[in-house]
Protein backbone atom coordinates (compact mmCIF):
# COMPACT_ATOMS: atom_id res chain seq x y z
CA UNK A 1 0.00 0.00 0.00
CA UNK A 2 2.65 2.24 0.83
CA UNK A 3 4.30 1.37 -2.48
CA UNK A 4 1.36 2.37 -4.30
CA UNK A 5 1.26 5.51 -2.74
CA UNK A 6 4.53 6.48 -3.51
CA UNK A 7 4.72 5.19 -7.15
CA UNK A 8 1.57 6.85 -7.46
CA UNK A 9 3.07 10.13 -6.05
CA UNK A 10 6.27 9.21 -8.25
CA UNK A 11 4.03 9.06 -11.30
CA UNK A 12 2.39 12.60 -10.54
CA UNK A 13 5.59 14.65 -9.92
CA UNK A 14 7.06 12.90 -13.31
CA UNK A 15 3.87 13.87 -15.31
CA UNK A 16 4.02 17.63 -13.73
CA UNK A 17 7.66 17.72 -14.53
CA UNK A 18 6.96 16.97 -18.34
CA UNK A 19 4.47 19.28 -18.73
CA UNK A 20 6.46 21.74 -16.58
CA UNK A 21 9.30 21.30 -18.93
CA UNK A 22 7.46 21.91 -22.13
CA UNK A 23 5.87 24.98 -20.67
CA UNK A 24 10.15 26.06 -20.27
CA UNK A 25 10.56 25.27 -24.17
CA UNK A 26 7.99 27.12 -24.95
CA UNK A 27 8.78 30.20 -22.93
CA UNK A 28 12.48 29.89 -24.58
CA UNK A 29 11.17 30.33 -27.78
CA UNK A 30 9.16 32.72 -27.01
CA UNK A 31 11.67 34.73 -25.26
CA UNK A 32 14.38 34.42 -28.55
CA UNK A 33 11.74 35.71 -30.51
CA UNK A 34 11.25 38.55 -28.05
CA UNK A 35 15.44 39.67 -27.75
CA UNK A 36 15.50 39.26 -31.93
CA UNK A 37 12.65 41.14 -32.67
CA UNK A 38 13.67 43.56 -29.80
CA UNK A 39 17.08 43.49 -31.82
CA UNK A 40 15.83 44.00 -35.29
CA UNK A 41 13.72 47.00 -34.07
CA UNK A 42 17.10 48.80 -32.12
CA UNK A 43 19.03 48.03 -35.38
CA UNK A 44 16.27 49.61 -37.50
CA UNK A 45 16.09 52.38 -35.36
CA UNK A 46 19.53 52.70 -35.79
CA UNK A 47 19.65 52.70 -39.38
CA UNK A 48 16.76 55.43 -38.93
CA UNK A 49 18.24 57.66 -36.83
CA UNK A 50 21.93 57.88 -39.44
CA UNK A 51 19.87 58.10 -42.65
CA UNK A 52 17.90 61.55 -40.47
CA UNK A 53 21.28 62.32 -39.59
CA UNK A 54 22.07 62.60 -43.28
CA UNK A 55 18.64 64.37 -43.93
CA UNK A 56 19.82 67.05 -41.30
CA UNK A 57 23.26 67.44 -43.07
CA UNK A 58 21.53 68.07 -46.53
CA UNK A 59 19.45 70.51 -44.91
CA UNK A 60 22.19 72.15 -43.17
CA UNK A 61 23.62 72.74 -46.72
CA UNK A 62 20.54 73.98 -47.56
CA UNK A 63 20.44 76.57 -44.93
CA UNK A 64 24.08 77.80 -45.68
CA UNK A 65 23.44 77.80 -49.26
CA UNK A 66 20.21 79.92 -48.74
CA UNK A 67 22.47 82.39 -46.17
CA UNK A 68 25.04 83.02 -49.53
CA UNK A 69 21.92 83.48 -51.44
CA UNK A 70 20.38 86.16 -49.12
CA UNK A 71 24.16 87.74 -48.90
CA UNK A 72 23.99 88.23 -52.75
CA UNK A 73 20.75 89.54 -52.79
CA UNK A 74 21.70 91.93 -49.77
CA UNK A 75 25.12 92.77 -51.11
CA UNK A 76 22.80 93.59 -54.40
CA UNK A 77 20.54 96.23 -53.22
CA UNK A 78 23.58 97.65 -50.90
CA UNK A 79 25.62 98.35 -54.36
CA UNK A 80 22.63 99.30 -56.90
CA UNK B 1 13.83 -1.73 -1.03
CA UNK B 2 11.36 -1.04 -3.46
CA UNK B 3 9.47 1.35 -1.43
CA UNK B 4 13.03 3.03 -0.83
CA UNK B 5 13.83 3.12 -4.34
CA UNK B 6 10.64 4.67 -4.92
CA UNK B 7 10.87 7.23 -2.18
CA UNK B 8 14.32 8.00 -3.66
CA UNK B 9 12.55 8.73 -7.19
CA UNK B 10 9.79 10.80 -5.69
CA UNK B 11 12.62 13.24 -3.77
CA UNK B 12 14.51 13.14 -6.79
CA UNK B 13 11.31 14.30 -9.00
CA UNK B 14 9.87 17.10 -6.60
CA UNK B 15 13.80 18.31 -6.32
CA UNK B 16 13.94 18.95 -10.33
CA UNK B 17 10.58 20.03 -10.35
CA UNK B 18 11.27 22.43 -8.21
CA UNK B 19 14.08 23.79 -9.92
CA UNK B 20 12.58 23.09 -12.84
CA UNK B 21 8.92 25.60 -11.43
CA UNK B 22 11.89 28.46 -10.42
CA UNK B 23 13.33 28.84 -13.64
CA UNK B 24 10.41 28.97 -15.32
CA UNK B 25 9.41 32.18 -12.62
CA UNK B 26 12.71 33.61 -13.38
CA UNK B 27 11.73 33.28 -17.87
CA UNK B 28 8.45 34.46 -16.83
CA UNK B 29 9.84 37.79 -15.39
CA UNK B 30 11.91 38.02 -18.07
CA UNK B 31 9.81 37.51 -20.37
CA UNK B 32 7.33 40.21 -18.82
CA UNK B 33 10.32 42.63 -19.34
CA UNK B 34 11.40 42.17 -22.54
CA UNK B 35 7.90 42.79 -23.52
CA UNK B 36 7.48 45.56 -21.25
CA UNK B 37 11.19 47.37 -23.15
CA UNK B 38 9.33 46.19 -26.32
CA UNK B 39 6.20 48.51 -26.25
CA UNK B 40 8.14 50.68 -24.30
CA UNK B 41 10.08 51.13 -27.61
CA UNK B 42 7.06 50.88 -29.85
CA UNK B 43 5.41 53.43 -28.20
CA UNK B 44 8.84 56.08 -28.57
CA UNK B 45 9.16 55.50 -31.85
CA UNK B 46 5.51 55.91 -32.86
CA UNK B 47 6.28 59.41 -30.80
CA UNK B 48 9.28 59.71 -32.94
CA UNK B 49 7.06 59.21 -35.75
CA UNK B 50 4.59 62.08 -34.86
CA UNK B 51 7.13 64.45 -33.99
CA UNK B 52 9.19 64.15 -37.03
CA UNK B 53 5.49 64.16 -39.03
CA UNK B 54 4.85 67.77 -37.47
CA UNK B 55 8.25 68.84 -38.66
CA UNK B 56 7.41 67.67 -42.28
CA UNK B 57 4.57 69.30 -41.88
CA UNK B 58 6.51 72.58 -41.24
CA UNK B 59 8.72 71.98 -44.14
CA UNK B 60 5.57 71.73 -46.23
CA UNK B 61 4.88 75.33 -45.27
CA UNK B 62 8.50 76.45 -45.56
CA UNK B 63 9.12 75.18 -48.68
CA UNK B 64 5.35 76.96 -49.63
CA UNK B 65 6.42 80.60 -48.36
CA UNK B 66 9.69 79.90 -50.23
CA UNK B 67 7.86 79.52 -53.14
CA UNK B 68 5.43 82.53 -53.26
CA UNK B 69 8.65 84.37 -51.88
CA UNK B 70 10.40 83.01 -55.64
CA UNK B 71 7.04 84.44 -57.11
CA UNK B 72 7.07 87.82 -55.68
CA UNK B 73 10.85 88.28 -56.89
CA UNK B 74 10.37 86.69 -60.38
CA UNK B 75 6.98 89.27 -60.72
CA UNK B 76 9.59 92.12 -59.63
CA UNK B 77 11.89 91.33 -62.37
CA UNK B 78 9.25 90.63 -64.71
CA UNK B 79 7.81 94.61 -64.25
CA UNK B 80 11.01 96.64 -63.78
CA UNK C 1 24.06 151.25 -101.04
CA UNK C 2 25.17 150.58 -97.65
CA UNK C 3 21.92 150.64 -95.65
CA UNK C 4 20.53 148.00 -98.32
CA UNK C 5 23.79 145.63 -97.34
CA UNK C 6 22.67 146.71 -93.81
CA UNK C 7 19.11 145.80 -94.16
CA UNK C 8 19.99 142.56 -95.54
CA UNK C 9 22.12 142.04 -93.10
CA UNK C 10 20.01 142.76 -90.41
CA UNK C 11 16.84 140.49 -91.81
CA UNK C 12 19.48 137.48 -92.17
CA UNK C 13 20.71 138.12 -88.60
CA UNK C 14 16.69 138.44 -87.47
CA UNK C 15 16.04 135.33 -89.68
CA UNK C 16 19.05 133.12 -87.39
CA UNK C 17 18.01 134.31 -84.60
CA UNK C 18 14.04 132.78 -84.50
CA UNK C 19 15.77 129.98 -85.88
CA UNK C 20 18.12 129.58 -83.15
CA UNK C 21 15.00 130.13 -80.63
CA UNK C 22 13.00 127.77 -82.18
CA UNK C 23 15.47 125.32 -81.63
CA UNK C 24 16.10 126.73 -77.84
CA UNK C 25 12.61 125.94 -77.69
CA UNK C 26 12.66 122.56 -78.59
CA UNK C 27 15.87 121.92 -76.52
CA UNK C 28 14.36 122.94 -73.15
CA UNK C 29 11.49 120.49 -74.33
CA UNK C 30 13.58 117.59 -74.70
CA UNK C 31 15.31 118.13 -71.75
CA UNK C 32 12.48 118.26 -69.34
CA UNK C 33 11.14 115.48 -71.08
CA UNK C 34 14.93 113.52 -70.39
CA UNK C 35 14.82 115.22 -66.97
CA UNK C 36 11.43 113.88 -66.43
CA UNK C 37 12.39 110.10 -67.77
CA UNK C 38 15.67 110.42 -65.55
CA UNK C 39 13.13 111.38 -62.23
CA UNK C 40 10.76 108.66 -62.55
CA UNK C 41 13.66 105.95 -63.75
CA UNK C 42 15.05 107.12 -60.33
CA UNK C 43 11.70 106.59 -58.50
CA UNK C 44 10.95 103.45 -60.12
CA UNK C 45 14.12 102.51 -58.48
CA UNK C 46 13.99 103.09 -55.42
CA UNK C 47 10.55 101.79 -54.88
CA UNK C 48 12.08 98.12 -56.86
CA UNK C 49 14.82 98.32 -54.15
CA UNK C 50 12.78 98.89 -51.51
CA UNK C 51 10.46 95.79 -52.50
CA UNK C 52 13.32 93.69 -52.69
CA UNK C 53 14.48 95.19 -49.28
CA UNK C 54 11.05 93.75 -48.08
CA UNK C 55 11.94 90.20 -49.54
CA UNK C 56 14.83 89.82 -48.50
CA UNK C 57 13.70 90.45 -44.74
CA UNK C 58 11.10 87.78 -45.68
CA UNK C 59 14.06 85.68 -46.44
CA UNK C 60 16.04 86.35 -43.45
CA UNK C 61 12.52 85.11 -42.10
CA UNK C 62 12.08 81.84 -43.84
CA UNK C 63 16.09 81.26 -43.03
CA UNK C 64 15.34 81.76 -39.00
CA UNK C 65 12.25 79.25 -39.28
CA UNK C 66 13.95 76.53 -41.77
CA UNK C 67 17.35 77.00 -38.65
CA UNK C 68 14.61 76.26 -36.14
CA UNK C 69 12.99 73.46 -37.87
CA UNK C 70 16.69 71.90 -38.47
CA UNK C 71 17.46 72.60 -34.31
CA UNK C 72 14.03 70.95 -33.75
CA UNK C 73 15.26 67.86 -35.79
CA UNK C 74 18.80 68.11 -34.42
CA UNK C 75 17.28 67.51 -30.77
CA UNK C 76 14.69 64.91 -32.07
CA UNK C 77 17.48 62.69 -33.36
CA UNK C 78 19.82 63.13 -30.19
CA UNK C 79 16.81 62.44 -28.13
CA UNK C 80 16.21 59.57 -29.94
CA UNK D 1 20.43 158.51 -89.59
CA UNK D 2 18.33 155.66 -90.97
CA UNK D 3 21.86 153.82 -91.48
CA UNK D 4 22.78 154.68 -88.04
CA UNK D 5 19.63 153.17 -86.78
CA UNK D 6 20.19 149.82 -89.13
CA UNK D 7 23.79 149.64 -87.67
CA UNK D 8 22.58 149.54 -84.41
CA UNK D 9 19.82 146.77 -84.81
CA UNK D 10 22.39 144.74 -86.61
CA UNK D 11 24.45 144.72 -83.91
CA UNK D 12 22.03 144.21 -81.24
CA UNK D 13 20.62 141.33 -83.07
CA UNK D 14 24.52 139.70 -83.78
CA UNK D 15 24.90 140.25 -79.72
CA UNK D 16 21.59 138.43 -78.61
CA UNK D 17 22.21 135.72 -81.67
CA UNK D 18 25.59 135.34 -79.98
CA UNK D 19 24.03 134.80 -76.54
CA UNK D 20 21.41 132.30 -77.68
CA UNK D 21 23.84 130.39 -79.11
CA UNK D 22 26.11 130.21 -76.44
CA UNK D 23 22.90 129.19 -74.07
CA UNK D 24 22.37 126.50 -77.10
CA UNK D 25 25.79 125.15 -76.58
CA UNK D 26 25.09 125.01 -72.95
CA UNK D 27 21.87 123.07 -73.09
CA UNK D 28 23.68 120.60 -75.54
CA UNK D 29 26.35 119.78 -73.22
CA UNK D 30 23.72 119.15 -70.46
CA UNK D 31 21.56 117.19 -73.27
CA UNK D 32 24.52 115.10 -73.98
CA UNK D 33 24.74 114.37 -69.86
CA UNK D 34 21.53 113.80 -69.24
CA UNK D 35 21.21 111.20 -71.87
CA UNK D 36 24.48 109.27 -71.25
CA UNK D 37 22.94 109.50 -67.48
CA UNK D 38 19.78 107.91 -68.43
CA UNK D 39 21.80 105.25 -70.94
CA UNK D 40 24.24 104.37 -67.61
CA UNK D 41 21.36 104.12 -65.58
CA UNK D 42 19.53 101.73 -67.87
CA UNK D 43 22.70 99.93 -68.59
CA UNK D 44 23.36 99.19 -64.70
CA UNK D 45 19.27 98.52 -64.45
CA UNK D 46 19.67 95.55 -66.87
CA UNK D 47 23.07 94.25 -65.21
CA UNK D 48 20.56 94.75 -61.22
CA UNK D 49 17.97 92.33 -63.22
CA UNK D 50 20.22 90.30 -64.82
CA UNK D 51 21.93 89.70 -61.38
CA UNK D 52 18.47 89.38 -59.95
CA UNK D 53 17.83 86.68 -62.13
CA UNK D 54 20.52 84.90 -61.69
CA UNK D 55 20.07 84.78 -57.94
CA UNK D 56 16.05 83.77 -58.95
CA UNK D 57 17.45 79.96 -61.03
CA UNK D 58 19.60 79.36 -58.00
CA UNK D 59 16.42 79.87 -55.40
CA UNK D 60 14.71 77.92 -57.24
CA UNK D 61 17.35 75.38 -57.16
CA UNK D 62 17.58 75.59 -53.53
CA UNK D 63 13.12 75.16 -53.45
CA UNK D 64 13.72 72.08 -55.75
CA UNK D 65 16.88 70.76 -53.66
CA UNK D 66 14.18 71.22 -50.22
CA UNK D 67 11.72 69.50 -51.98
CA UNK D 68 13.68 66.43 -52.76
CA UNK D 69 14.79 66.32 -48.88
CA UNK D 70 11.15 66.72 -48.15
CA UNK D 71 10.15 64.11 -50.03
CA UNK D 72 13.36 61.69 -48.31
CA UNK D 73 12.05 62.38 -45.04
CA UNK D 74 8.47 61.57 -46.27
CA UNK D 75 9.92 58.51 -47.58
CA UNK D 76 11.91 57.45 -44.00
CA UNK D 77 8.93 58.68 -42.00
CA UNK D 78 6.30 56.71 -43.97
CA UNK D 79 8.99 53.43 -44.32
CA UNK D 80 9.66 53.29 -40.50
Amino acid sequence: ENARDLQAQRDSLSQKLKEVETRNKDMEGQMRDLEQRLEKSQTEQEAFRNNLKTLLEILDGKIFELTELRDSLAKLIECS
